[in-house]
C-alpha cells in the first residue's frame, strides 16, 4: 500500500470518529496546537532553516524565499490564528432547516463535516497550520500536501500540531501530511475517491489547472482572478482614482487585485491622463488600447493576451469602452469570475452591472481588494472559490461542511 | 468546431441572457413547452416508435423497453410536470443573507443560476423534458445528452420544447440536445470546462463511475444506493416487518430500496424466520450470513460480494449483528452513503445511529424509500446527490443555483 493510500485509510477512520467529537474538545485541541507551536518553535525554525538552505542552493526567487521563511513572529501569528478559529462558532450540528410532511415524517437537515479534506498548496508553510485548524474546527480529517520546497517545515509543523491534537483528545491521524515529495504522490491524492471527500488546491493558475485536469475527487476551484474596475460615464472621478489605485497597488500579487481598467469614453479624456500619471508614479507599467495610447503618450500597446492576463504584479491593462454594454461584454469575455467593480453614480448602471456580471463578488463603488473572508467579516478563510458549486467567493467554516437529512418516523412506509 | 463545442458556446451565450430573464417569462415558457408537447404529441410518438423499433432489433430487455416507451399518458405527465415546476417559487434573486461590515460596505449574497448545466442520462426520454423544465425555471441553459437508444425521442422532444421556449421569449439555445450518439461526444461534454458549469449524470453505477473518472467539469454525483435497514434489539418487530417489506419490495429497482437487512442477535430468532417467510412469499431471494442460514433453512449463503451489491432487484442480503456498533461498522464499511434506517424504540440507539451514520438520509422508524424530492415535499427533483459538496440527498431547484456576493460601497478602499 502506498503512503497516500495509507494516509487516506487512516484519515477516513479518524473522520468517522471526529464527526461526533464535541465542540469543547475540538476547541481544546486548537488551543493545545497553538501552545505546542510556541513551545516547539525552535524545532520549527530548525526545520525551516533546512528548507531555506535548500532554497538558497536552488536559487529560488527572493519573493518565494520570503513566503517560505518562518520566524518567531510568524509562528506567533499561526498560533494566534488557531486561537481565533477556536473562538468562532462551530457550524457542525446546526439544524439548517426542518419541516413535517403530511404523513407525519419529521425531516431535518443537519450540518455535518465533509469527512476527509485534502489540501494541495504552494510554498507558504503557514497554510499547513491554518488549513489544519479550520478542518479540525469543522470536524474534518485533513491530508496536507504542501510544496516540496517547504517539506521540512511542513512535516515539523504537522508533527507538532498532530501530537498536540491527539493529546487533547482528538482521534489519531486527524491531521496528516504527505511526506513523499514526488509528483506521483500528489496525483494519487487527486484520485483517492475512496477516502477523500473534497480536494482544495491553493496556489497559482498552473497548480489549479493541473488539479482540475487530473482530479477525480470533488474539487473546489480557488483563486485565479483577472479582475476589472470599470469607470462609468457617471463615475465620481476622484473616487475612481482612489479605488483604481487601491485595487492595483495595495497588494498587486494577490488574486483580488485589479488587472484591467475599463474607462467609459465620455470620461476617458479627463480621467485617463490623471490615473496614468498617478499609476506611473507608483511604478505601474500600463498596456493600453489605441485610444488610451493616444490620450496618454508613452503607454505600451496592449495585445489580446493582455486582456487575458492575471499579472499579479505592478502592471495594468487599460481599455476605453464605448458603453456599459461593451464593458460588461469585455468582462464576460475575459474575466475569470472572481471580483469585478463598477464606479458610478448612476442607479441603472449599478443595477445592470450587479445583475449581469457573473462573478463571485461584484462591487459598486468599492475596491476589488475586499474579496476576502476576513474583510467580509467571516472570521476565517480557507480560500476563495471561483467555481459555482458548493461555495462561491470567500470560503469560511461553512464551506468545510456538508449536510445530511435525519428523518424521524413512527413506522411510515411508502404507498 | 465539434458539435459539442458549438453547443457549449451557444449555451454560454444563452445562459448570459437567461440570468436576467424574469420569473414571469420563465413560467410562461414552461407553460408554452407543456402546450407544445400536447399539440405535437403525434410527432413525439412517431419519433419514439423509431426508437422502439431499433430497440426491438437490438433485442433490448423488456424493462428497458418499458422505460423507453412513450404514450399519450406519459406525454401528458411530462406536460403536467412542466406546469408543476412553473407553479414552484423561483429561487433565483433570493437574497440569501446580507450584512454590513464596520467600514460601511453592505455585503449581500444573492442566489443566481449556475449558468450552463449538462445532463448525461440513460434510457427514459422523460428526463429530457423534466431536466429542461427545472433548468429553465432556475435560469440555466441546458445541454442534454440522453441514451443513444432514445435519440429520436430525445431530439424530437428537444426541438418541440426548445421552439416553444423561444417563442415564449427565452433566448435561443437555452435548451439543446447533443445529436451525435458517439461516445466521444459524451466524453467531450465531460471536459467542456470553458462552457459547462456543472454536469449531472443520471443512470446506473457504471455511467456514474465513467463520469467521475472522465469529467474535468464539476460533477454532482447521483444515485448509487446500497441501503440498509437495521432492526435493533429494541425494535417494534411488527413495525420492522412493515418497513423491511416496504423498503425492499415496494419498488426494488430504485436507488432508495433496501439491499441489506441487519438484525440484532437478541431479536434474530423471533424476527428472522417471520420476515424471511414473508419475503419469500413475495419472491424475494435471500442471501444470509451463517447465523441467518441456521435460523432460516434454505437461505443461500451470502458472500463478501453480497454486502457490497446494489441488487436493484427482488434480492436481499441478511446479516445478524451482535450490537449496534457492529451494525454501524457494517454500514460504514459497505454503505454508499445514500439512505440508511434503524428500527428501534431505544432513544440512545436512535441518537447514536443518526449521529454516526454518514449518509444523505438517515431514518428512524421509517422506510428508506422516502428519499425523494417529492416525498420530502420539495416539489421537484433533479436527482439524489450522494456526494457531500454543494447538495446532498434529494436535489430540487436550489441545487441548480449558485450565489454571488453583491457588495455596495461608497468609495471604500482597503487599508
Amino acid at each position: 500500500m502506498s503512503e497516500v493510500q495509507e494516509l487516506g485509510e487512516k484519515a477516513k477512520e479518524a473522520a468517522f470518529k471526529l464527526a461526533s467529537i464535541s465542540t469543547e474538545v475540538k476547541n481544546g485541541a486548537l488551543h493545545a496546537m497553538a501552545d505546542a507551536l510556541l513551545k516547539e518553535s525552535s524545532k520549527i525554525l530548525e526545520a525551516n532553516q533546512r528548507d531555506i538552505e535548500v532554497g538558497r542552493e536552488k536559487k529560488i526567487s527572493s519573493a518565494l524565499m520570503d513566503r517560505l521563511l518562518l520566524n518567531t513572529s510568524r509562528i506567533e501569528e499561526m498560533a494566534q490564528g488557531l486561537r481565533d478559529v477556536a473562538a468562532l462558532k462551530d457550524p457542525v450540528g446546526e439544524i439548517v432547516r426542518g419541516w413535517r410532511v403530511p404523513n407525519g415524517l419529521l425531516i431535518t437537515q443537519v450540518r455535518v463535516p465533509l469527512g476527509v479534506v485534502a489540501m494541495i498548496y504552494e510554498a507558504r508553510p503557514n497554510v499547513t497550520v491554518d488549513a489544519a485548524g479550520l478542518c479540525i474546527k469543522t470536524g474534518n480529517a485533513v491530508i496536507l500536501r504542501g510544496s516540496s520546497l517547504a517539506i521540512n517545515s511542513n512535516l515539523a509543523l504537522t508533527e507538532i500540531i498532530s501530537d498536540a491534537s491527539t493529546s487533547a483528545g482528538l482521534p489519531e491521524n486527524s491531521i496528516q501530511s504527505v511526506s513523499t515529495t514526488a509528483r506521483e504522490a500528489a496525483t494519487e491524492l487527486m484520485k483517492l475517491n475512496e477516502y477523500v471527500d473534497v480536494l482544495i488546491p491553493r496556489g497559482g493558475a498552473s497548480l489549479i489547472r493541473t488539479v482540475i485536469e487530473t482530479a477525480t475527487v470533488p474539487v473546489i476551484e480557488t483563486g485565479v482572478g483577472n479582475c476589472h474596475v470599470y469607470v462609468d460615464a457617471d463615475a465620481n472621478l476622484s473616487m475612481a482614482m482612489k479605488i483604481v489605485i487601491n485595487a492595483k497597488c495595495q497588494r498587486p500579487g494577490v488574486c483580488n487585485a485589479a488587472e484591467t481598467l475599463l474607462v467609459h469614453k465620455d470620461v476617458a479624456e479627463e480621467f485617463l491622463p490623471k490615473i496614468v500619471s498617478d499609476l506611473r508614479g507608483r511604478e505601474v507599467i500600463l498596456y493600453g488600447c489605441p485610444k488610451t495610447q493616444s490620450l496618454c503618450p508613452g503607454v505600451e500597446a496592449a495585445s489580446e493576451k493582455d486582456w487575458h492576463t492575471e499579472y499579479l504584479d505592478l502592471k495594468l491593462a487599460v481599455k476605453v469602452v464605448d458603453s456599459l454594454d461593451e464593458a460588461i461584454a469585455h468582462i464576460q469575455k475575459y474575466g475569470t469570475k472572481h471580483s469585478e467593480a463598477i464606479i458610478t453614480r448612476n442607479y441603472d448602471a449599478a443595477r445592470r452591472f450587479t445583475e449581469e456580471i457573473d462573478a463571485a463578488a461584484v462591487y459598486v463603488n468599492a475596491s476589488t481588494r475586499f474579496t476576502d473572508g476576513g474583510q467580509f467579516g467571516m472570521g476565517a478563510e480557507i480560500g476563495i472559490s471561483t467555481q459555482k458549486l458548493h461555495a462561491r467567493g470567500p470560503m469560511a467554516l461553512e464551506a468545510l461542511t456538508s449536510t445530511k437529512f435525519v428523518v424521524y418516523g413512527t413506522g411510515q412506509v411508502r404507498q
